[in-house]
């Protein structure tokens, strides 16, 4: 390993059901040059052409950089294979080591939580805290543990899936196959399921929402709820801050079960909206078992927004290939 | 730090509310010698004394062996303060200082559900899993971690506390002041406590619990329940089985957010009943995310039974006295 070598870029790819972003990044966290593709279908093939496109256009400029990929789905860590991925038709993908064939050089492959959870702690709202559990909520709730310093991804590369912890028993039917589980309760698509049941019902409540998504109950999305739960809407806020008190039961879950320092929210939801996060906190604190007699962990909005993914990926790539712990 | 610094022998206290076992543990696990003693109330210095006393015993055979302690309750590791203790009246005690100025020699203190998961995964049910969760179920849920082979304790010192995960909504109240905390569900206290509520009522079902229990509701226990329940009394089974089914809830819960490659369950009720883990194993495996495209978690039986806590405890100090990580 040559003494620059831990200062060496990394290229970074986030691949999402719709689009690829990619990345060089240096070792300060910093982009210092981007590109991305549409996500050509679900097939692994067309999908490694993509990367390769991709990579190959970025190391022009940085060659031989590591290469990091995060992607949703559960990946195995130690074999680099990707057990599942929801938007993806990657079964039992050997995806690092067919990456690694067509690229040479280093190749890591992430679950896209962990990747964005890892870049808050190295470079954004984490920084500084060993101990921190950060969450994605979008769709669903993609979480991330760093415990000591260090991601932990359990015996199967399958850890930080907080959001499928079953918190109302008998609950909303979630995609996982069980009922009642968090992500059902706060995460932007609940937001979204809420206010359109409600403007389907015609209720007086929904009457705004209904306006502003041009009468079709329909098309009102989570997005348009924390838009006008911001502008002042009561019923949008109700619907935000009864997620908002569901964050905060599942925070003092994790907290109990991991007692990190801070908690770092991000992804559309928790990006968009200062009122779920003040009804979180003011959840969690009540519900925070043995407060009074510990300290709260701090709960903090991501910093490193749609960016965290890719950032993480190349990190993790670049201690990889200089023999770092990530 | 000579040689055979590493094998030497520790001695490791388990402080309960009514006694304090305490044993000199040699390096592979085993103790080789015990001493007991009843707990002198919950007064910080009377307990201290008593520590004293046992160490004071112990150390003519194993002199400056290092101490670990071993008690409900939170402790901070790295200020070795205990912040709050159930039985005890410690509040931000600082243990470790305490005994340490009094005994001499490296003294640990650790949480003792910490401490009991500690020795399973030296030497007991979790030996070879640098990725397990072990649980006490007895009043409570006791519970630890271990991840890539550490104990993960959390930024202060509280990780593990999985018992008061909300699993019920608005659920039976609990101790900690909040409701529908695991424990309600899945503790030897729940079990007491639901077959309590049947003898109380006359139920016809519960005619077998009441005989068991000299007519009077009140003196149905836990341990009165499991025994009854493996003696294929109808109604205990089916409250066993219930208690078995939350665990299982909990354990798929534990396992989406932290991976473990296996689980050892201990403590009275999950020493006693297979039916009750037997009916959780089922749970765990209806109720896990992305069950089909993922291992399942082994779930075991504890294997070192009441000594775990102490010889946990004093695996501990060893490796601290080692200077190697626990």
């Amino acid at each position: 390993m040559e003494p620059q070598a831990h200062a060496q870029p990394a290229i970074g790819l986030d691949i999402g059901g719709t689009k690829i972003a990619a990345g060089v990044v240096d070792a300060a966290g910093a982009i210092v040059q981007r590109a991305h593709a549409q996500t050509p279908g679900t097939s692994p093939a067309l999908v490694e052409q993509a990367v390769l496109d991709l990579v190959g256009g970025l190391r022009r400029d940085a060659p031989a950089a590591p290469v990091g990929v995060g992607a949703a789905g559960w990946m195995n860590p130690d074999t680099g294979t990707v057990l599942f991925s929801p938007h993806l038709a990657w079964r039992n993908e050997p995806l690092r080591d067919r990456l690694s064939e067509l690229l040479g050089g280093t190749v890591c492959v992430a679950n896209d939580a962990d990747a964005a959870g890892w870049a808050e702690y190295r470079f954004g709202a984490g920084q500084g805290e060993p101990n921190l559990v950060c969450l994605t909520l979008g769709t669903g709730i993609g979480g991330s543990l760093v415990a000591d310093g260090r991601l932990r991804r359990g015996r199967f590369g399958l850890a930080g899936e907080f959001g499928h912890q079953v918190i109302v028993p008998g609950g909303h039917l979630c995609a996982c196959g069980n009922r009642g589980c968090w992500e059902q309760y706060a995460s932007g698509n609940a937001v979204g399921r809420e206010a359109r049941e409600l403007a389907r019902a015609n209720s007086p409540m929904a009457q705004t929402l209904l306006d502003a998504a041009g009468g079709n109950a329909e098309a009102v999305t989570g997005a348009l709820v924390t838009d006008l739960a911001a502008a002042g809407d009561p019923a949008s806020r109700e619907i935000v801050a009864t997620a908002g008190r569901w964050l905060g039961i599942g925070l003092a879950n994790l907290a109990a079960a991991l007692d990190p320092g801070a908690f770092v929210v991000g992804g559309g939801l928790g990006a968009a909206s200062t009122l779920l996060l003040d009804e979180a906190e003011s959840a969690y604190r009540r519900h925070l078992p043995g407060r009074g007699y510990r300290p709260f962990a701090r709960i903090s909005r991501a910093g490193l927004g749609a960016d965290a993914g890719l950032i993480g990926a190349a990190d993790l790539a670049r201690l990889h290939a200089t023999g770092q712990p990530g």
